[in-house]
């Protein structure tokens, strides 16, 4: 079998998530590495090459973008409404339409707001280039947005809502550790069991984020600073906290680490049909992740396989998860998934 | 808007499920409805022509096959290798291949073991024509086939479990009904929830169906029947029953219609990763539905609007809700999917 060929680009969490996954697909190999730091990754992958951004062969049928969303996918300068069609620079419109240019590409851009502007950047630059490129794949943007477009489908005038949970945010951590005084921090996002039952009541309630979820902080402080003062900071920090039951919880450097080294994530999709329309419908979509990077590298080297597919047929420019058929994503032949799954 | 007119072929309670379902989907029509009895249909149906099935007019974009899967959809002379181009009769190769000819169809055949043949006579009449036939659509096959693929493609190394219930299996209640003494009956099929909670843990069981499910039928006896015998009937009947823990409970002609006059149905599909590959991994599909007839009817049509799109495209032959992208089932464009569900 002629084996589909992968570079990832960017070695953090995920890019080890997708090398993982890569490995334990036997229709795949990866082929390259390429970061921002070759020496470092060097260190801890031996047999397969890494290259500098700059300086990557053009070998792969498909680079799996791993990056930051927040500033290395999509930069800042790509809300320009006009593309040169040949950027030299990663950095003007980010890695997404450059390495567009050059390959296939996978991405988990999940900026939701920006998801519009990036997919036109895309489509620009992957069509312009005869390449496929899935963007905003993994579990929410991805198998989430996927099950929200369904239900809404099959249920006709659904509802549908999302729970986000039991799990941990690396965007409330983040803005905890800024907070002076705290060493280490994890925030838990928990869905609300009462909110969700009302929901499989078909009760059509409205609920704000902060009906849905409650939030649970783990702080490590530094030696005598005041935990009154950091509880405060943290409940009151608007966007982040200030709407939500939060609770913080004071924890040693030891016990983080043993106990919260994990990046765990997970949530719920729920549709149901309007109370008195019809009779009862409800369509439940759930997934426990005990690591979120290992998810979004599997998710994203499903995508690999089905953009690969996409671009054999000659279906070049953005796609989104909505955009592809569920046997795109599968190992299996057609008449297999035919004679087993259906 | 130009709206997709439809056709529903067979108007039992699929078919009246796919007419309340068309009613509540802006972008269709219901144009003709095709029986075997028209009369009887007149009856209930009054501002829709109905016509009989060698009698009806060739105006619809989509024909949606509302008939059995058992004798209507797809005969037994079907069997045959090689397929007519033009039958005129109906009854030769089953309503599928019939229909196929005249219109681009969507259907739930979901006898599991003759969908490969089911979908290679539909190739044949389809592309033929120039058409394109969804076959097997609804919740299994279908919703179900659709999390199975995907579950297996996000999970490297999956494995899969399908839960049947808690609903009404019709086969099982006919089978009852068959027995002597038994003026009607009702099966409900139920999950075992410790198989569902093992499932859960990542314990990579291996379940047969009995292991899975428990059967607990309703019974009104004819008066006058032994009661025992019935029981002792029921719990021995092969594939059915022998194998199942199995609860008969004889209630009165009254509270049967009081209580079981809905047909509700409903499961789950889990996978999980294997044990001790990877970090814990569980995503979990669920739906419960208070009318299978109705749930049937929805999915049949939003597959039909697939379908319709599908045709546009060119993509003429035989598919499954496998090869459809998500976004094909919805409502609404592509720009606003992009922008609100992703």
């Amino acid at each position: 079998m002629e084996k589909i060929k992968v570079a990832i680009v960017g070695y953090g969490n995920v890019g080890r998530g997708v090398h993982c996954a890569v490995d334990r697909n036997p229709d795949m190999e990866l082929v390259q590495i390429i970061t921002r730091d070759p020496d470092r990754v060097k260190k801890h992958v031996k047999k397969i090459p890494v290259y500098a951004i700059g300086d990557f062969k053009k070998t792969a049928d498909i680079a799996i973008l791993c990056c930051g969303s927040k500033d290395d996918i999509f930069g800042a300068a790509s809300r320009a409404k006009h593309f040169k069609v040949r950027i030299n620079d990663p950095e003007i419109n980010g890695q997404g339409p450059y390495f567009a240019q050059f390959f296939n590409t996978v991405d988990s851009f999940d900026t939701h707001a920006r998801i519009p502007a990036y997919h036109a950047a895309m489509e620009h630059y992957a069509a312009g280039n005869r390449h496929t490129a899935i963007i905003s794949a993994g579990w929410d943007p991805g198998t989430f947005s996927l099950e929200r477009v369904m239900a809404d489908a099959f249920i006709p005038e659904a509802r549908h809502y999302t729970f986000w949970g039991p799990g941990v945010s690396q965007g409330h951590s983040d803005a905890v550790r800024s907070i002076q005084g705290v060493l280490d921090a994890r925030q838990y996002t928990l869905p609300v069991d009462s909110a969700m039952r009302r929901v499989r009541k078909c009760a059509n309630p409205r609920l704000r984020s902060c009906d849905k979820h409650t939030r649970l902080v783990y702080v490590v402080a530094h030696k005598g600073a005041s935990r009154k003062k950091i509880v405060k900071e943290i409940k009151l920090m608007p966007h982040y906290f200030s709407e939500y039951d939060t609770k913080v919880v004071f924890i040693s450097e030891s016990e983080m680490m043993k106990k919260h080294s994990h990046y765990p994530h997970g949530g719920f999709v729920m549709a149901t049909n309007q109370k008195g329309v019809g009779s009862r419908a409800l369509l439940e979509y759930r997934c426990e992740w005990g690591s979120n990077a290992e998810a979004t590298g599997n998710i994203l080297t499903a995508c690999a396989r089905a953009c690969f597919r996409m671009n054999r047929a000659k279906k070049y420019g953005a796609f989104t998860m909505l955009d592809l058929p569920a046997a795109y994503f599968s190992l299996h032949s057609k008449r297999k998934l035919l004679a087993e799954y259906m």
